[in-house]
């Protein structure tokens, strides 16, 4: 393990410089901190755990968690819950692109003090994305997956099995021509979903064909081009990539005619707190929120622990609701 | 959560007879006991923890582990480590095919009092792979993956990653032709590496032809026809599904007069503690065993605490040793 000495001599600075450099003393100039920083990550320096425990990082960017009925507010919960009491101070800190420009992630958590983050919302165009390739301070990723780097980790539901739950209910509903519609798939867990789509259709005897999918960064695009080319092909059941789709398909159908579920089925996934207020209710595939967070803190301990955890994935669940029903005679702009 | 007194009432007879039953008294008859455990099982009735913390079972079978030199010291070992400091006790049972046949997992659980179990070396032909598509006693699966049962969870490294270690490796290496050989598919792990192989080809930029793969149940089909196969093709470095396989390719290539690593480079899987003394050493991708003791616990108790593990990887290392090294000018067998 470096020290402070082992900078110094490298720099050829004093000892005491890089000691306020690190500690982000004021009297020291932007280029020597910014040499520091860059010579402690490259020798692999950490700060020694203050008294109180190690200080953790939640980032989170990309998602709402301010309030009890968001999608963050249970995970960062979760995590709290373990995190705390085992003596780690946590601090949630929104992240953004410019940040991630300014500084690399492992010369930002050493400046800070951090021992370890928790991520959540992270997109594959996210600058630090590319750090996480060969970076050595401890990330638990939400939803995000880097190979071959053992101080990161990737945590999330297992979106195959979800996949598998959904297109089951609704063939033993007798759906037999299932669609898919998805956000932009400039997301890792997007892509994961959508090939699980096709991987699902396969295992239950369905064929897997492309123009069973519609994707788009524009919802107003899956609603007007998507949905309706599904139903012509005599789909009954559309299973969507996440909730907010799904909704935005539930209000579309009201305002077309199209009756849910009599006509056509729709299951959402993530199984936002909204699922129980839409109309109708909609299904979907729950991502159980406190247990991720509690899982993503065994995770990141784990990691600080040496314990090279690459994936730790939870078991997905169907929550019925009355989006889905039996499947009609055909498809609604089919019959 | 079902009580005696449900499982007697279900059944017509006393409580006393139930808890009889239950604790395998001698004076209830075979018939009455296996009655109120089925019932039981199917009311869902789980025994009360006893005093000096909850009993837990690993399952072992196909896997030499009384040694420390053996596969399954380390990971039992790990285990140990973290479950008896939280007050659980551990019993190893070697696992039969006629135990998993004569009684269903959950009735084997309850009769014996056991909260949770731990199996290493099940396959996928053993009659209880069956049970967990439906059973409700936490069970970790080493190597073993049952999609859909909250109540399992499937443990072991990312064998992808592996996978693109050790081929990113020999292409590093100038290798641009490279076999795969492996033991029977009748494992979910070999079923894995299989495809991890194909896969991890394509990531490298490689042609993935079936041809570059050789598999067997029995290591001498796979050195006198497989090997001499993937060497007229062209290859000048094989991966090897697991250590034991490589070992014979080493022996057989010194046999045969192919030098390695100099003609030919070899690459296991597991890093088995042999892999240091083999002539010449074998490089191999590491499943790190202490570590993997450890997570199973973890996922273990996780399962009895009601978070619905699923998959818990760790990540894969490649251990360098002298069985590779740089591409020859043509393969052994062609040039």
């Amino acid at each position: 393990m470096a020290t402070m000495d082992d900078i110094a001599k490298r720099l050829g600075i004093s000892k005491a410089t890089v000691s306020k450099a690190l500690s982000g003393a004021t009297d020291v100039s932007e280029s020597t901190r910014k040499s520091v920083l860059e010579i402690a990550v490259e020798l692999g320096y950490s700060r020694p755990a203050r008294s109180g425990g190690k200080r953790l990082c939640i980032f989170i960017e990309n998602m709402a968690y301010t309030a009890p009925e968001d999608f963050g507010w249970d995970i960062i919960m979760g995590f709290r819950k373990m995190a705390e009491p085992a003596g780690a101070c946590i601090e949630v800190v929104p992240l953004t692109v410019q940040t991630q420009k300014q500084i690399p992630y492992d010369q930002y958590m050493l400046s800070n003090g951090y021992a370890g983050a928790f991520f959540l919302g992270l997109t594959l165009n996210d600058p630090w994305m590319q750090d996480f390739r060969s970076s050595r301070t401890p990330a638990v990723l939400y939803d995000n997956h880097v190979r071959s780097n053992p101080y990161t980790a990737y945590l999330g539901i297992d979106n195959d099995e979800g996949m598998d739950l959904a297109v089951a209910r609704l063939k033993a509903l007798g759906h037999r021509k299932i669609g898919y519609l998805s956000g932009a798939l400039g997301s890792y867990i997007q892509q994961v979903r959508y090939r699980a789509f096709f991987r699902s259709l396969r295992q239950s005897g369905f064929p897997d064909q492309p123009s069973l999918v519609g994707n788009s960064y524009y919802t107003s695009e899956c609603l007007e081009n998507h949905l309706p080319r599904l139903l012509r092909q005599g789909v009954t059941a559309i299973i969507c990539s996440h909730d907010l789709l799904a909704h935005s398909v539930l209000i579309h159908c009201m305002e077309v005619g199209i009756r849910v579920p009599d006509q056509l089925s729709i299951i959402g996934f993530d199984d936002l707190p909204l699922c129980s207020y839409t109309i109708p209710p909609l299904a979907s595939i729950r991502q159980n929120r406190p247990q991720l967070g509690r899982s993503a803190y065994y995770a990141l301990a784990s990691l600080l622990d040496g314990i090279p955890i690459s994936t730790l994935l939870l078991h997905a669940e169907l929550i019925e609701r009355a989006s889905i029903g039996p499947a009609p005679e055909s498809s609604p702009n089919k019959g």
